[in-house]
């Protein structure tokens, strides 16, 4: 194992002493009077996703390294969210930034009509970790447009218009991606792409299928979808689509066997198989893409997040030599300014470059079966608010009830104000003992950048511990 | 005006000697050998927009700076189509170059939901430029998202689905961006977003009304206009997207009063009006935004390219008061990962500084009226072929015809292989004499960099005069 990765100073919880201004002059923590200017800034002139603006309250960030952020206070954060599950190589990451430093001093940016040496390189190295023949790569800036484009691939080359995606489920924020996307940030945009339609996937703890065990949970979720498909029609369905490892709707690890009869039925009735893995791509479950954990080998994968950490914006689509060569001769008929990126594809070969050099995927594997695996269980043991832990390599959740026997969820699905009181407890509890806790429903994830040291995992795994008190008093 | 901002190497035409490899080791050009191996990676694993792949070759580049690129053969290619319209101050400006090495090496990235210096900076930047109490900006990842985001706020606010938009158009590549989108690009992609509805703007050289004169075209457009409202159901409209000089399908610069008709339209129906300057925007025709040039305030602005030339992804929406206030308690529905990207707004933010420091719009404008209007003028005259002139600041077209007469256009409609022969041989012309020409359709399109030298602007202008003969040939 490496934690040589990680600067000395993030293995610590000390607060940084400081943080460099944008004319690159060192500041020391606190910095109260630049607070308040970024503050400033941010709530007259910018607008934020998913909220309500005048009842939001946006912390500013002053400096992040490794796993840890700080804000304007000195308070340090150990991020247990990868921020939005994305920063899979920590904040500030040497090779990274400087992969981003030297591109931009060599060439920043260049259309996605001519050819650039990082595009082909980076789409090589994904081409050679993907299964299968999978070996071309469409790139867009993010998850969203990629799903968009991937359907729109799957359309093309079926000739069929209906695409089926998980109630439990986020594909993204445009138009189609909202669509396919199962969970409530979709009610407000509907409608939207007219041929989504929607199924319920395994979810043994919850099961919507009456099913006991994991191996009834799979065999009845996979006659559950073959029943969808033959009800829509097997020749109007062009695709299914599915996170590997559904994740901010429950880090829904697939019992044994499904997505393998995922595949079974995509194949028989024609329909495209694609594979969401923005933010199960690249490390986060201990493999390049998840779908290698299971073996199974989809007709399209879409990545964002994690293949270079977020540090400059880029998504994409791997596609199979089956359905790249539909596109031979027939024009494919999708594209944006930014496909292909060198800024971003630069900072996703130095990504690979790490991962090779410093063993991620090993390190993420081990720490998830050795430290995060076992802890988690001993905390479930230890709390009566939690009804479950499930995962897979850095990639958790901790599901929180009012009742373990009748499992009903410590806040009702989608609560918001007062109704999501008890999770928000939860959650500024970590935030105080200096943890940036990842929440969802009624549910807490674990999703630490894959560079964090055994200690600060451990010390994060305990804050988490200990906050789940709080959580326990609601059953009182 | 300030040539300087451009380093000496650039003012001439001489092939770059060398190159700068990943590693940082400098290479003379040409090198063959590099260039097969980009190339051998692109073929093999990079899948492009817009084009069936097995009939393209794309041009592997090995360096640029300023306006000029060069390919590994080492000729260089005076960019008169800003990549795609994006590189606004050209590839390799030093300023920007700096402000993303800065970013990087500080904080390269962070969620949307936290706060940060650089983010909160542009946006208030961006809202000193943009017109009445546009005052808010939110953040997206280039310009169809952008799109996507304006329409959904548009309906949100209106409680109305319908959005109107113009035949003559290019919104992007998402779902509801190419449905806006009225050019060709569209068809493959229908049914898409089912609200929109496409209406015809106006385009003197070709009235769709019978116009005779530039007052008449604005007079009958806008009763077009309201008359497919009526029509549509003016209380079904949540929106009209305008691009503010309809870039990609024609370079139209709106005839006199055209857009001050929209703004009063919608505001008699209650109608969100929203100005695509994804293109225009940030300097091309010698403004901020292209309303600025025109005196109409729209509600939103959308905007991506020109902020930060394109050096790292970015667009967004600028956000009337009006509009903003309406989620101060309702939750907003929206969102991507790298909304508001620290690296992305960092380049942003040195956009502005430099525009101000080297009086960049002074400069497009001069430019614009002083050497390209007289200059495209004189080509009109001398070659046959040129049907019209037309354009502003930096931005133009030459649209060119069989006969002046009939105004028949010397490619039909949306030419493709043998029949769009005539232009791509211009085309051709223009790269061997060393220069990157825009063509779309039976037009050429004049958009260099907004830092071209005027000794660069003069020797592109010649090229194209010299081509066009070819043009002329066809006449024959
Ligand atoms: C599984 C999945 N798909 C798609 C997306 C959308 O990605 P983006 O926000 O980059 O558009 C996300 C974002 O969280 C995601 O988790
Ligand atoms: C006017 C206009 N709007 C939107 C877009 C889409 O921008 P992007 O390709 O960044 O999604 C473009 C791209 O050329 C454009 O010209």
């Amino acid at each position: 194992m490496t934690d040589t990765l990680i600067p000395e100073a993030t293995t610590d919880a000390a607060p940084a002493a400081s943080y460099v201004d944008r004319r690159g002059t060192r500041h020391p923590l606190p910095d109260t009077a630049a607070e308040a200017r970024v503050r400033a800034d941010d709530r007259a002139h910018v607008f934020h996703s998913w909220s309500a603006q005048a009842l939001i309250d946006p912390v500013p960030v002053a400096a992040g390294e490794g796993s840890t952020f700080w804000d304007y206070q000195g308070n340090g954060y150990l991020d247990f969210s990868s921020q939005l599950v994305n920063l899979n190589l920590g904040h500030q990451h040497p090779d990274l930034v400087a992969a981003i430093q030297e591109q931009a001093g060599r060439l920043a940016t260049i259309q996605p009509a001519l050819a650039n040496d990082v595009r082909g390189e980076l789409a090589r190295r994904i081409a050679d970790v993907a299964p299968g023949d999978l070996d071309k790569v469409f790139f867009t800036n993010g998850g969203a447009d990629a799903n968009e484009h991937a359907v729109r691939m799957a359309r093309a080359v079926t000739g069929r218009r209906k695409v089926l995606s998980m109630y439990r489920s986020y594909h993204g924020g445009t138009a189609t991606a909202i669509s396919l996307t199962g969970d409530p940030r979709r009610w407000a945009n509907e409608p939207s792409d007219g041929g989504v339609v929607h199924f319920l996937g395994p979810y043994p703890y919850r099961s919507s299928f009456h099913a006991a065990t994991e191996a009834e949970e799979t065999e009845r979720a996979l006659a559950h979808l073959e029943q969808v498909i033959t009800l829509e029609g097997a020749n109007t369905i062009a695709a299914i689509i599915i996170e590997t490892v559904v994740g901010t709707n429950g880090v829904l690890v697939p019992p044994p066997g499904y997505l393998e009869g995922v595949r079974r039925i995509s194949d028989k009735f024609g329909i495209v198989y694609i594979a969401d893995e923005v933010m199960v791509g690249f490390g986060r479950v201990g493999e390049w893409f998840a779908v290698n954990h299971f073996g199974v080998t989809p007709d399209l994968i879409t990545f964002a997040k994690g293949v270079n950490s977020g540090y400059v914006p880029l998504g994409g689509v791997v596609i199979s030599q089956r359905i790249a060569s539909h596109f031979d001769t027939v024009s494919f008929q999708g594209g944006l300014t930014y496909s292909g990126h060198p800024l971003a594809c630069a900072a996703g070969v130095a990504t690979f470059e790490v991962f090779e050099r410093d063993g991620i995927l090993e390190r993420v594997r081990d720490l998830g079966t050795r430290v995060v695996e076992p802890r988690l269980r001993a905390i479930a043991e230890r709390h009566p608010s939690v009804g479950e832990v499930r995962g897979l390599g850095l990639f958790w959740a901790i599901e929180l009830v009012r009742d373990r026997e009748t499992r009903e969820p410590l806040v009702p699905f989608n609560a918001s104000g007062a109704d999501a009181a008890p999770m928000a407890r939860v959650a500024a509890a970590c935030k105080q003992a200096g943890l940036w806790p990842f929440i969802h429903f009624n549910r807490m994830h674990v999703a630490p950048p894959l560079v964090i040291t055994e200690e600060e995992l451990i010390r994060g795994l305990d804050i988490i511990d200990e906050a789940l008190d709080l959580a326990d008093a609601e059953l009182a």
